[in-house]
This record gives structure tokens, C-alpha cells and sequence, in this order.
């Protein structure tokens, strides 16, 4: 297929990692990302060449262009960690080469070239064919959120208890772990920051939503741990409000951390506890479950294609930005609560 | 044997825990116990009565009578996790009666009369007769100390690491282990508090003995930490040197929570670390590692015997107080560093 030698891309401003870490908002686009016009990458032997259909924006892609997230920036590439698109171009190996012409979903974590351009590297084992009943929306946003979702839902069930908690329950991620609860009997306790947020998170599998703004959340918190007894902590947020679920949980806990949400400090109450209760803290990551379950990722994959397919799951689009309308638009349409933001090469 | 009816003990003036935790140091007596005289308790079926020879102090005696450990208290009654003393008489079952006349070390934590009295009540099982060769000294700090000792050091060896780190490493049970480490080859990294306590230690198997309070501290540890890669923190103390320690630590390090010397607030540093470098914080617990590990307790106790008769092991006394002496006298004995403290009745 034709492919240019050069290309628009949105490239990082920052190497490495940042030396005043900030909040996880996107204040603006332009002190971690400017637009540029780059050489097309050219793929390696493992590798292919996508022309990026749609590129999805993640908090960990926000938290990564601030120098934020468990890779270091390489300045002047571009940022995305994943997306949609059709393979154009491949390396010599067999499998890369089979991909040719396919749409694929598509992670730039192990490569380090960046979906939010007009062409992204990728490793083709990081490549997923998408069946024709999956949208380019959900294709975009099929990895990063879907399968941590599974991963996370499967530490879950092995726990057995039937209850768990999670915060920021309102995220993409929250969603999808919601309806897989349901499906299974599950009963999630889910935290939000605003009470129009409520309806829709029971209808999608909350067995309780509580709004963390409320003056009686802590009481009502305490009430519902007690009845329910949750002993798996889901928690992209930490600081004061994971440390008090933490400190309210019964005995043998585990707080799985995810996200790092609120930059303040966080506080391990009771000590005590991690002696005499068993409890335990802990941290989720997605790189880290694929390294350590390599079993596990191929059925998660085909999971997801299904539940997009059939209707199950389906991704809530906030805005698809262009490319060109980035740098203006990004911010805040990454403010509005509940949907995904995609950028249109 | 002849057993009075009743009997001089040490009584718990505290009911349950406390609301108003306070510092791991014993600033006196009068709060937590009084002297007093009770009835000699009846051993119920699978116990034994013991004739108290000596009954050892731990930190964890003195958090249990402030009300800030893992069990709660019962006013009146005697206080004492551990001693040594001949068995005077038995419930019906065989086990106990066979013990009739044996010297024991022994622990109360499952009977809940303490050692700090004429005569203790404790679970058969839970005694040990000792050997001709155990002086009383180690006997009446065989278990407490002695088995944890060999709990945490089989941790560090299923690591797999060579080196490991450990705070209030003047302490008991920070010696037993550092001998246990120097044994086999491993590089115990040691906190203390005060210079004079780091020849000693170095003498018993320390790989590097870091005194806290000193202004080069963080740096120092730091290097010795990058040179070492250690991924175990056996750690006593909590607070801001404990987080400092985890915070510095490599890649899947586990920081591991066995007391609460210091009461000042538990911050994790940065949660991201648990996050993207697969870090954990848990707790340990004799009893929970004899619960969950009931195969290994035999052995351990059986290690713990061969050391302190051969020598390798040997208690360190700093006083033998009278139980009549104990209330005016015990505090200032246990402030002093590095030994232990006993009441004999």
C-alpha cells in the first residue's frame, strides 16, 4: 500500500520521567504534547505499520505524557498507547506479514510509537484482527480498559467472596467490571463524586453506589462493609478516601492499587491491621498480569471481541476530536465525567 | 502436688483495646496492671497448671496491656504471654496429664491466663518440655521470640535473596535472626539507634549495621540498598523510617509488618511503586503462621531447643525482677537497651 514518508503525530515534550508530579487531570495539552510532522516509523521484523483509524485517550496515556506512569518518556516521539486501524506496512516474519490489510486493535506499550498520529508502530503479538461486529470505537478502546476489566474481575472471583469495592466508579473500566459482576452474581460497592452518577451504575451491576461528597458516606460506608463484606479493594484513586475503605475493611483485605487518581498523601491508618487482620496492600498492572499469565490472554482477548459484538459491552463516547482539533479540544472534553475521548487522525 | 487455693499475680486493670493508643515504650505499671491476689485457676480438659519459674516480658506483652494488640483484654485477669515453670496439674485428657512434673516453656495467648502470676493456665499443646540443657532464660523466651525468628528468616530464604533488611535491629529478636542469616550466608542490612549497638551486631551476623539518627542516614542507606538489593523489609517500627526504607527498596521488594514501635502516621511514599514495580506491603503474626503453617511449628520448635543447648543461641538478661518488685522496678529495667526483662514469682 502507498504510505507517505512523513506524517502529523501529536509528540511528547517531556523524557523521562517529570520531577513534580501534578494531578491527574489534563490541565492542557501543550506542556506534555505539540504537534509536529515526523518521518513514518518503519516497522521492525516483529513488528507492523498501522495507519491509526482512531486512537483512544486512557488516564493512563494522560498520566504517561506527564512523566507520570511506569515508562519514560522518549521526547519528540509520539504519545497513545492504543487504537484502531488498518495494517499497511509489516516486518519479515510470517505473522507480522499476515496482517497486511487487516483491522486490527492495536497497544504501542512495548514499541513506543504512539497511536495519536496519522501512522503507529506496533508489535503484530499486540495486534488483535477485529471481528467485522466490533465498531472502530470499541476496537480503539479494546485492550487498556477491557482487559484489565477481565484481569481484575478474575482476582475477584478467585477471592470468592461475592462483594467487592471499587472506586472511581463512574470510569469506563468500573463499567465494564460492573457488568461482568452482574452477569455472575457479583456484588460490587463502587464510590462516585456525583449523585447523578448513582442510577445508571446500579442499573449496570452496582449492588451499592456511594457518593464519596456526601456527609454521611463514611457511616454509610461502615454500614454497607458490614452487611456485605468485601475483602477485594479495586482502587485507581489512593490518598485519604482508599485509606479510610482500607482501614473500614474486615479481615484479610486486599487493596489492589490501579490508579494513583489523587495525589495526596496516602495513609496506611492502622498498621496493626496488616499484623493481626492479614490484611495486605498491593498493586494491579496490565503489562505486569500479561507477563505472569501469558495463559490467560488469549481467552481474555476473544472475551472482549464477544462481549463488543453481541452488545454486552459497548464503549460510551464522550467526543471524537480530530488530530488538528487536539491541542484546543482534548482537555475539555477529557473533563465531561463518564465517556471516552478518541482522537481522529 | 499441693496447690494453694489462691495465688499473687499481676492483674489487667484494662478491658479490651484502647482509644487512646499510645508509644510502644512502658512508662509505668500502674496504668495496665496492679498487683493482686486471685484464685489459682483450673486447668480445663486439654490444659495444663503451671507452677511459674520465670515469666519473660516482650514488646508484645507491653501493647497488650496498654489494649493495642491483636487480643483484646479481660480485666482482672492475670497478663503474660510466655514463661517457664513445672506442670502442678492437668485437665483429663492423656497429652496433659503426661506433662505432670515437666519443666516447660509455654505460652498463654490461646488460654489467656497470663505468666505474669504464681500459676498460669495454658493449652498442653502449647508447651514445650525442655531439655536438661535449656537454662531457664531461654526457656521462658523460647517461643515468642525464637519461633518467629525462624518464621521470618524462612521468608527471606524462600526469596531467594541474599540480603534483607530489618529495623530495631538491637533487638532480641533481631539477633536471633542476624545469627540465623550469618549461618547461611545471607546480608542482613540493620537500623539502630545508637552507635555503640552496631560493633555487636556486626559481631553476630549484620552485613551492615546504619544507625538512623545520623545526618548521612537516607544516603548511606540508599547506597547500601543499590549495592545489596534487598526485596525483604522485616520491619518492627512503621512510621516515617519505615517508609523511607520501603520507599528506596528495588522492584518486587515486600515489606513486611511484625510490629508498631513507632505510633507517628504510615505513609506510602509512593503508590505508584506498588503499582509499576509489583511492590507489596503485608503483615506477620506468630499465631497466623502457626495457623497457616501448622507442619513447620514441630520443627521450628525443635531448631529453637538444639540452638539455645548448644549455645548458638543464648538470651541476653538485663534483670531478673522479683514479682513482688515487678511494678516499681520493671519499667526502668525495659528501657534499658538491648536485653530482656523477666519477673520471677
Amino acid at each position: 500500500m502507498d504510505v507517505p514518508s512523513e506524517m502529523k503525530a501529536l509528540l511528547l515534550v517531556g523524557d523521562g520521567y517529570t520531577r513534580m508530579p501534578s494531578a491527574s487531570a489534563l490541565e492542557a495539552m501543550e506542556p506534555y504534547v505539540q504537534p509536529g510532522v515526523i518521518a513514518v516509523p518503519v516497522p521492525g521484523q516483529s513488528q507492523v505499520l498501522i495507519k491509526v483509524g482512531l486512537a483512544s485517550i486512557n488516564p493512563s496515556d494522560v498520566a504517561f505524557i506527564k512523566g507520570q506512569y511506569g515508562q519514560p518518556r522518549v521526547k519528540g516521539q509520539p504519545a497513545g498507547f492504543e487504537g484502531v486501524g488498518t495494517v499497511v506496512a509489516s516486518g519479515d516474519e510470517p505473522y507480522p506479514k499476515s496482517l497486511i490489510g487487516k483491522r486490527v486493535a492495536f497497544a504501542t506499550g512495548v514499541s513506543n510509537w504512539g497511536s495519536w498520529a496519522e501512522y503507529a508502530v506496533a508489535e503484530a503479538v499486540v495486534c488483535i484482527p477485529l471481528l467485522d461486529t466490533v465498531r472502530d470505537e470499541d476496537g480503539a478502546a479494546m485492550i487498556v480498559n477491557p482487559l484489565t476489566a477481565l484481569a481484575m474481575f478474575d482476582i475477584v472471583k478467585q477471592e470468592g467472596e461475592k462483594a467487592f469495592i471499587m472506586t472511581a466508579g463512574a470510569s469506563q473500566l468500573c463499567k465494564l467490571i460492573a457488568g461482568l459482576a452482574r452477569e455472575e452474581g457479583y456484588r460490587p460497592i463502587v464510590t462516585v463524586r456525583r449523585d447523578e452518577q448513582i442510577p445508571l451504575l446500579k442499573e449496570m451491576g452496582a449492588a451499592h453506589v456511594l457518593n464519596e461528597k456526601t456527609a454521611d458516606f463514611k457511616a454509610t460506608l461502615r454500614e454497607v462493609i458490614k452487611a456485605e463484606q468485601p475483602r477485594i479493594f479495586l482502587d485507581a484513586v489512593t490518598g485519604p478516601l482508599a485509606s479510610a475503605i482500607f482501614d473500614a475493611m474486615p479481615k484479610r483485605s486486599r487493596w489492589i492499587v490501579y490508579g494513583r487518581l489523587d495525589p495526596d498523601t496516602t495513609v496506611i491508618r492502622e498498621p496493626g491491621q496488616l499484623i493481626f487482620q492479614h490484611k495486605r496492600i498491593e498493586g494491579f498492572w496490565l503489562s505486569e498480569w500479561m507477563r505472569q499469565f501469558r495463559d490467560r490472554r488469549g481467552p481474555a482477548i476473544m472475551e472482549a471481541q464477544k462481549r463488543f459484538s453481541d452488545g454486552r459491552w459497548s464503549t460510551d463516547v464522550t467526543a471524537v476530536v480530530p488530530l488538528a482539533e487536539a491541542m484546543a479540544k482534548v482537555p475539555a472534553e477529557l473533563a465531561k465525567p463518564n465517556g471516552k475521548v478518541f482522537i481522529k487522525p
